[in-house]
């Protein structure tokens, strides 16, 4: 096959590769790292280059418009190699440190009612060893277990291979005294006489020594780390982070693409172990004195079931494809260092028990820190993270759908969208009579684009001022040089160029518009269906908890608006952060806590909505603004009818 | 420091150290490997080298006589630069393949009762699975986990992670009907309604077909490998190689010393994981058809306590220092790929049970392999390798002492001594006339050396001739050229240069023979003082087993005529061959006998001899020819009386 020379501006490396090859993994090659928010699906626009010279084949030009093609633009994800060819590559969005992070530590409280001795399957002894001698030549491994019997009760202990490496050394260095770390196993319950040796030290350690646990929340776009001293419970530091899986996919769906697309090898895995790992080592820094990696001994993770599959490096495939089928929901328990996360070794990794392909530990977790499997109270949970899970129910019961709502109000899918950190627009108000608009910039800086939060108040002023009608169609008859006809349609200038960072317009285009309806309409069919199908009208729910940090920006007046979240008093939602790592925390402590996810878990009902005739109804009708049914919104209608 | 120049004959690399590098780690910088057989404590005399020029300094000359100093011979392992040198090395002995195998693999009998369904731990079951659908999204490791529920009855069944991984194909692949392979457990019994996955295989396997196993005993000096089937319990091949750790001391304690000395790395470790590979893919090859060493699904494996901690890289040292511990006298289950050796990764690898630091399985498992702790005749067991371990008892009790007997019978600590490999003298007749001997070599060629049964019978056939007295002087007044005063002393001359394979006199000096006499004096003060302790006297004994491939060729006649063996009827010896291989085949295959090797193991009473007075005693009257008292070889004394 013909070869053909490829060369970037960014590098002065050129390579050599076959007519055909993508221009991405020509760019790989020369060592090129090209975001591919979509997973190289094509979809989302975001690796698009610029060819200066010779010859390429598009295969989509998706999201580019005829002006970008004209000037040479191509999306590396689907164009191929025809000749010799010299790329000019744009600079990449570098991913910033998030500036919000969820509950501070002087929030977090300590449950009342925990207690290291009874509560925490991780057990500290000390234990004092008789001396071997010429009458007593018994071999290291019984002497000990001798010892953990007669002094800590635990009639059956297992010593794997490293710790019987190191047994014999401890026990001389300690001259026959000596701090075993063990975990108990949740399964069991308090009176387990069976545990798992975790380590050993040499000499006795003060009870009051730290021992340092983790509770971690892999999010589809941002991971979470609490670091605990396990003997007091209490949280010394929390640090978050992007998932560095993000530039090879911003959903779930998108990774699992790459994955296929890309040999189904590890690179997922370590991009997401790296991420882990960054931050481990940064919470015990803050945290300081004793804590280190190393010394962790126990970490419980949640996750959606994507995310723990990736981390465990389990092929997620079937998750994505008909009849979505996870390989596993509740992993067993098992070591750092058969995980690859890099604190103590033999250290427990418990990645919590998940429901179904799209209802994983990260919505066990979160329904068990919201409480509301032990209220009486009809509740619904949201989680509108990347992906939006919602459960219903109470202490009695519980049912649970994902509906695919897609990343658009995490920023992607939409032009000028962006996530939640400097330069984002999270508010936006418009005067009724110029259509002038006013907003408020993360950081207080020019603006570069606009997240979730300012999304949906854009939405919901546009709508309310007559900018677009209820099918989301902008009003292209009113006297603003704001609304236009653009490359991509028509659009509503939100920022004009001199005011951007870019120095670019910031404008929400018709597409832009469509993908919004679709998210907001896929979440509202979701728990409309999932009332409906255990026989509860919405009007019965007696509180709405809303998880995820998404939630914490949100303007209820203007969710209700759009039609995202239903139209009940203002005094029924509750924000509740990132309840995940709340829930993954709990269970860290917690021998009862864990129980209640698994028992959670167990009594969760999914409901398939895919598979569901009712869920595309109520989608068709959820594409409006606020909904086609104007009965199902009063107070939005009200205000309506009021201007 | 100041540094010298250091250059070998062998290489063009010299290399450059600082005053005072011993030879031996200078001739390792330079890469060049000097065999250790007694791990660098300077006893062997085998790391000799040649200064031709340069200075150094001697620690010890040990072994060098006064003419190979004059030379410039120096030991490696005991001298140190003290200036530019230049160093001859001798070309390194070579480890030759055994000539002779053990039983072969048609003569090994399967236990007549074996059955694969109720012994083997292995198991191997078919397991139809419903097919996932929109109706039914269980996970697959639940769905997995209630087929073999359902169609196995095993209630709980442990997945690793590896195996997590590979389950979801294995299933599609299969189209919901798989073949799962299961340990058992050999701890739980029959009805174990527990098992660990080993592997799980897409479709159907026929009932014949083969489920491969490996029986494995890790010998001081030669390691040997049985594969066998599992269902059939037939072995199918076998094969034995030198254990690889041998460059690095011919005996335990050596390669403790070795090992200490060297920063207590993996080299040992890796070196025996080697040999015991190579053996794994011969033995494969042989039996051919379905025969891999990624099908060989369980292994146990038998070897003296120091082989175990050396093979698991748990250090070693304590059980070379009093009291003489180990760190591990039964360790755990394992899987292969923990240990390293390349067979199924997840592979069973079960070391049997041992008793003490010089008691280990090799002699629990050849106890069980020799069946005397099943028959109330009052037996003494003994295997004579590297090491000397003995044991005594019946059905009804048993006790177990060793004795640091030396390899002197391995043809260590003996200046013509060699391996019972070609070229070794394995039986000399002496002429009481003249003094002449007659021989028998290993493969009809010229002699290179005398191996163990050869030194039996040179002794026996010296001392009944009158050519050394009790005390093993030789008699100089004897009119006959090959007595004479060499080098190290007085010695007596085997085979003259011109009749030998390496143009030099072979000779058995006064040196050796106090070797060999303090190697039978330990031996028989081993087994004489173990049956005082329990009130028995030597002639009670009813039979006399001896394991260890050494055993077999020894003339019996001649090994109690040197006071080796005690007097006993010729008819109450069996020599069983490698009985610690045939213990740990039956434990491979049967439940039952792998219960016995642990029950032996722990009814054994283990008598440690350095303590013991008694035993000095006992060694200092065994020095003598056949003893101090003749009254106990009352045959011998008959013998001698009849000259």
């Amino acid at each position: 096959m013909k070869e053909f020379k490829v060369s970037f501006d960014v590098t002065d490396k050129s390579v050599s590769v076959p007519s055909g090859t993508l221009l991405l993994d020509a760019a790989r090659l020369a060592g090129i790292g090209i975001n591919q928010p979509c997973g190289g699906q094509g979809r989302c626009g975001r690796c698009a280059v610029q060819i200066l010279d010779g010859a390429v084949r598009r295969r989509s030009t998706l999201r580019l418009t005829a002006e970008d093609v004209a000037l040479g633009y191509a999306l590396a994800c689907q164009t191929i190699v025809e000749g010799d060819v010299q790329v000019h590559v744009p600079l990449q969005e570098k991913i910033e440190r998030r500036l919000t992070t969820d509950l501070t530590v002087a929030d977090v409280t300590v449950p009342a009612s925990y207690q290291f001795d009874t509560d925490q399957t991780i057990r500290r002894v000390s234990l004092t060893l008789s001396e071997p001698n010429m009458d007593d030549q018994t071999d290291d491994l019984s002497r000990f277990l001798t010892a953990i019997r007669q002094q800590a009760g635990f009639a059956q202990v297992s010593v794997s291979l490293g710790l019987l490496r190191k047994l014999g050394g401890v026990l001389r260095e300690g001259q026959w005294t000596v701090t075993a770390i063990l975990d108990t196993g949740f399964a069991e319950g308090e009176t387990s006489k069976t545990a798992r040796l975790i380590d050993i030290l040499p000499g006795t350690v003060p009870e009051a020594e730290p021992i340092w646990g983790a509770a971690i929340d892999i999010g589809t776009t941002t991971v979470t780390v609490w670091l605990a001293d396990l003997v007091t419970g209490k949280v010394h530091a929390q640090a978050s982070e992007y998932n560095g899986q993000i530039v090879r996919g911003e959903d779930v769906i998108s990774r699992i693409v790459y994955l296929g697309k890309n040999g189904n090898g590890d690179e997922l895995k370590l991009l997401v172990l790296e991420t882990i790992n960054n931050l481990l080592e940064s919470v015990c820094r803050q945290a300081g004195g004793s804590a280190k990696p190393e010394r962790i001994v126990k970490a419980s993770i949640a996750g959606n079931s994507t995310m723990i599959h990736l981390l465990l490096g389990i092929p997620a495939a079937s998750i994505r494809l008909s009849p979505f089928v996870t390989a596993v929901n509740q992993a067993p328990l098992l070591s750092a260092q058969e995980v690859g996360i890099d604190i103590h070794p033999e250290a427990t990794i418990d990645c919590l028990p998940g429901v179904a392909s799209y209802v994983g530990s990260d919505i066990t977790a979160g329904v068990h820190a919201s409480g509301m499997d032990l209220s009486p109270t009809l509740t619904l949970f949201m989680d509108v993270g990347t992906n939006g899970e919602i459960v219903l129910g109470s202490n009695e019961w519980l049912v649970a759908c994902a509906c695919s709502a897609g990343p658009a109000f995490e920023g992607a899918g939409v032009v000028s969208g962006m996530r939640a950190t400097q330069g984002a627009i999270e508010e936006v108000w418009i005067n009724g009579k110029d259509y002038e608009p006013s907003y408020r910039v993360i950081g207080s800086v020019n603006p570069a684009g606009i997240c979730g939060s300012g999304l949906i108040s854009l939405l919901a002023e546009m709508f309310m001022t007559g900018i677009i009608d209820k099918a989301g169609n902008l009003n292209m008859h009113l006297n603003t040089p704001r609304i236009r006809e653009g490359g991509q349609g028509p659009e509503y200038v939100v920022a004009w160029a001199e005011q951007t960072k870019t120095g670019r317009d910031i404008a929400i285009t018709h597409v832009d518009i469509d993908n919004l309806l679709r998210t907001k309409g896929a979440i509202y069919a979701g728990y409309s269906v999932l009332a409906e199908s255990v026989g509860v009208s919405l009007e019965m729910i007696e509180q709405m908890l809303i998880g995820g940090s998404f939630g914490k920006y949100i303007n209820v007046e203007k969710a209700i608006q759009i039609g995202l979240l239903p139209d009940l008093a203002w005094d029924h939602f509750k924000f509740l952060g990132n309840t995940s790592v709340l829930g993954a925390y709990y269970a860290l402590l917690g021998r009862k806590s864990r129980e209640s996810i698994t028992e959670i878990a167990s009594k969760m009902t999914y409901i398939e909505l895919s598979a569901d005739n009712r869920f595309y109804e109520a989608f068709m009708s959820a594409l409006f603004l606020p909904h086609t049914d104007l009965s199902k919104f009063p107070s939005v209608n009200e205000a309506l009818e009021g201007q």
